[in-house]
């Protein structure tokens, strides 16, 4: 499913859940080469600010970029910028709500803004903003 | 090694090599759950301007992330702030050289901006700027 670019309008909205695991900061550790020991020692994170280990917030900022890619505007949309503030800490086990809202479409250039944000609970854990390349619709 | 914030100077840079693996494309989208077509199925990314499957831009960014939290400043950096640029595809066995250069150091705040970019040979893949809080010297 994918949204055209004429489909789309301010104020629509998608969203993704996910659950983070210890098995998604192995992974993204090994994918990144990031391996901070803030989020892999946890006697090490104890030290830190955030008393224990954190998940990486490029993890949480991939979650906004499969809305987009995957749910709205979908399969051939291409991503062109994003900005993501990182709010507060994401830990193993936290369930992550991320969210993309339309904000304006310029039709002719084919591109759309979108507000962005992942929460835990209420919490705000990242707010940013999103541009993409909405796909044309396919001629009759 | 960390760089503390009287460590850091406008100019400083840091780099991070990585080679885009199958693998890592995989593992991108099973953390993320971003399993956009034009990242896992080669024929219907032919069909795109991409004209064949491409890395998941965040992935790229991911490697902006790795410098800020492994080598500069380093292990007690609080990313704050990331802004990304997607420039240029990214494909398989693409050798991506990410770089982050100081551009303003604000000690009061210990906060550090830094210019970003990926490049793949002489391509800019990616460009954008980060801020970060850089760790204090622990007291003697």
């Amino acid at each position: 499913m994918t949204y055209y670019i004429d489909d789309l309008k301010p104020g629509m909205r998608e969203t993704y859940e996910r659950t983070v695991t210890e098995a998604d900061i192995q992974k993204f550790g090994e994918v990144s080469g990031d391996v901070n020991p803030v989020h892999f020692d946890e006697e090490w994170a104890k030290t830190t600010p955030f008393k224990g280990r954190i998940a990486h917030g490029v993890l949480t900022a991939s979650y906004v970029s499969t809305i987009l890619g995957m749910k709205m505007p979908g399969p051939g949309t291409i991503f062109m910028q994003l900005l993501t503030r990182f709010k507060a800490p994401v830990r193993i086990g936290d369930h992550v709500i991320a969210s993309c809202t339309v904000r304006e479409v310029n039709a002719e250039k084919r591109r759309v803004t979108f507000d962005c944000d992942c929460k835990v609970g209420d919490t705000v854990v990242l707010e940013g903003e999103a541009m993409v390349m909405a796909p044309a619709r396919p001629k009759a």
